[in-house]
């Protein structure tokens, strides 16, 4: 597990003409401030990678779909490791991502995916580092 | 138009893989704070009718689908009118609905719809008032 990971499980709420999908309140673990939201969309096999932002802590949350997220730490406190999570509806998490950490995402589900970010600052072109896929070596490749 | 209600136009970022959907900064009009987020799905043709908060702001985006809000307005200011918002990818907007107005929404798409709320506080169920449908007379028949 990557220092500063976090990965909470959220609840799902059954309800009449269609569930209530808990995201991120203040209170919870790993919220650090509201500085914007946004949606990503992933197609079935598209992988966005890398990216890593210097500032800015993700709180990913993917309420359509299945994604894999691939984290890699290459911080000088770090052993350079690599960290899998998948989430999906049946296994409906918060992954929350420090700054300084890689990230790219693949998507799993034959309808698409989406995912909620919850970030703590506003998006800042200047405050994030992108890399192609191949720079970080990992085997994408669906089972 | 409600007072107090806003209808902002949120940007569609094209990008390689699946698109990123804008929902809210926080220097965006209609942020007056962050207290929780969460998802509400409705099936095609259900109706979630109707819910007053005493202290939410709510700002509502439809990511999936698309969902029509019927908004009424029967504070001691107003002339106890209703608002209709259909929201969808081809009408991508949030919605900043206030504090005591009533709330109601229906789905109106095949595969399903979904909406995030982004709350200004957690939820607190001895804020919210709920009504049944009946109980505010609107025609929600789909054309």
């Amino acid at each position: 597990m990557i220092k500063d990971v976090l990965i909470t499980k959220l609840d799902v709420v059954d309800t009449p003409g269609g569930n209530v999908m808990h995201a991120m309140k203040r209170s919870d673990a790993g919220y650090i401030g509201f500085g914007e939201a946004y949606f990503s969309k992933i197609e079935k096999g598209a992988i966005k990678a890398w990216k890593r932002h210097k500032k800015m802590t993700l709180n990913l949350v993917v309420p359509i779909g299945k994604i894999r997220f691939i984290l890699f730490d290459d911080r000088e406190s770090s052993s350079a490791q690599f960290q899998e999570v998948i989430i999906s509806k049946s296994n409906y998490c918060r992954l929350t991502v420090p700054a300084m950490v890689w990230v790219g995402f693949q998507g799993l589900s034959n309808d698409g995916s989406m995912l909620l970010n919850i970030a703590n600052i506003e998006h800042n072109s200047s405050e994030v580092e992108r890399l192609g896929i191949e720079s970080i070596t990992y085997d994408w490749s669906i089972s």
